[in-house]
């Protein structure tokens, strides 16, 4: 009854695939970033998809780890706040755990001078961060005055090999990126998270931390998340909450938070 | 259309403010922690509550700092886990920051062999984690097999100035204690959870730090809770919510996250 798909992170890359299930009345969820919430940056594929799965009554829906630790974290957290200023977060993972569709647009192993016209000049690129500071706005209810993001390079100063570049990235190339986005919205609050992902040199790990600034101040970290597996797990759990959901493209924020399934996943739907 | 009852830390407690407002058709939430999940600690009462509101159509329920930061960050977290072993929690609050009441609970000022006769000798006083704990199961949909609970008095190697206790507490004596629970289910994960409440000495900070254990395994620590603050504003931001519940004693770990208000809450109230 439900199909994943964990393929690219862009959604004219996915849309064939969310397409094909959609035509069958097979529900979907991705794991693709930009399909976490695509209704400003894919518009027009994101509305036909939308229509497409109304017509043949099944869901389709992103997910993945930034549905819990970019998502719901904070906005659990933010339950507990009696006003909220501005939210930072800073996250990083191995672009070397995902396959080469990521590590591409990461621009590792780019050159500083290739990285500024592929990735960095590229407005068409929305970063992970992007989609999922929209995510948090539409599930605080408010509105985006602006949204803005800064692509920067990471180097090492020693060469790096790259398992899934399949070669050695030289000291000084990009070793991935680090993209800051910040969103400005009508009601106040200032959301700006920074989305960090390159080929780690050793010693360096998965990193998860937010500050909700306000009333009170609340500094969250997760210790070396890991990554990979949440994502993998957070696709799973969610698939009860895609089947029971209405018919169309239904974003998670409109869901309950993904739960852990104690029992097989039958058990939890409707 | 809602009553804010914070005043002590058991049912027996609250109960006459309870059911005041329940004969009067108001919804009432209260800090007090038994209240947070009192069905198994205080059944009796708790039924009659239940029955009360319903005769009235209104609602009754207990929040607080503990509904966020010892329940809804830890399944929200968990929804990104593939399987749950263990959970260990530790939760540290000076209970200088809310008055004799608490105090008392928690042994402040006593001598070690008070201590052990009012406090770790009474079982009819369930510690705040306790309640926290069944509240997690319930959840999750886990059933208990177990539940113990171990009181330790927790000392300072200086005499301490306490405030709320207006007295010194001469080195040695208790400056309040430590609660372990540790929850056995039928369905395999078991949970240790260890509050610390005590009169800080100098230098002392809350702190709430858990691990999910499993697959994988994900460890979140809250640097500094501002935990007086974070228990009024949760309180208030589970308001329309409390309103929009059914009739009866109704828990919160049936209600969605307690969520943050960016505009007035009669504008959340269905």
């Amino acid at each position: 009854d439900a199909c994943v798909i964990a393929t690219r992170s862009l959604v004219p890359e996915v849309y064939d695939a969310f397409a094909l299930a959609a035509k069958h009345g097979v529900n979907a969820i991705s794991t693709c970033e930009e399909s976490f919430y695509p209704w400003t940056t894919s518009p027009a594929l994101t509305n036909r998809l939308d229509r497409l799965a109304k017509d043949n009554n099944c869901t389709l829906a992103g997910s993945g780890y930034q549905d819990v630790f970019w998502g719901n974290l904070i906005t659990t957290l933010a339950g507990s706040s009696h006003k909220i200023e501005r939210i930072e977060g800073v996250s990083s993972y191995n672009v070397e755990d995902y396959g080469i569709a990521l590590a591409e647009v990461h621009g590792a192993g780019l050159s500083l001078e290739e990285f500024e016209k592929e990735i960095a000049q590229s407005e068409s690129l929305p970063s992970f961060m992007w989609n999922s500071n929209e995510w948090l706005c539409s599930q605080f209810g408010w509105s985006i005055k602006s949204n803005s993001q800064k692509l920067v390079p990471t180097t090492h100063n020693k060469d790096i090999k790259s398992t899934t570049l399949n070669k050695v990235i030289p000291a000084g190339h990009a070793t991935g990126m680090s993209a800051i986005v910040t969103t400005v919205t009508n009601q106040g609050p200032v959301i700006v998270s920074e989305c960090i992902g390159k080929v780690y040199a050793e010693g360096e790990f998965d990193r998860n931390d937010w500050k909700i600034i306000g009333e009170p101040n609340t500094v969250v970290n997760i210790a070396r998340p890991a990554t990979v597996e949440l994502t993998c797990a957070t696709i799973v759990n969610r698939i009860p909450q895609l089947i029971d959901a209405p018919p169309g493209y239904y974003t998670t924020e409109k869901m309950p938070p993904a739960q852990y399934r104690t029992y097989p996943l039958h058990f939890y739907t409707k």
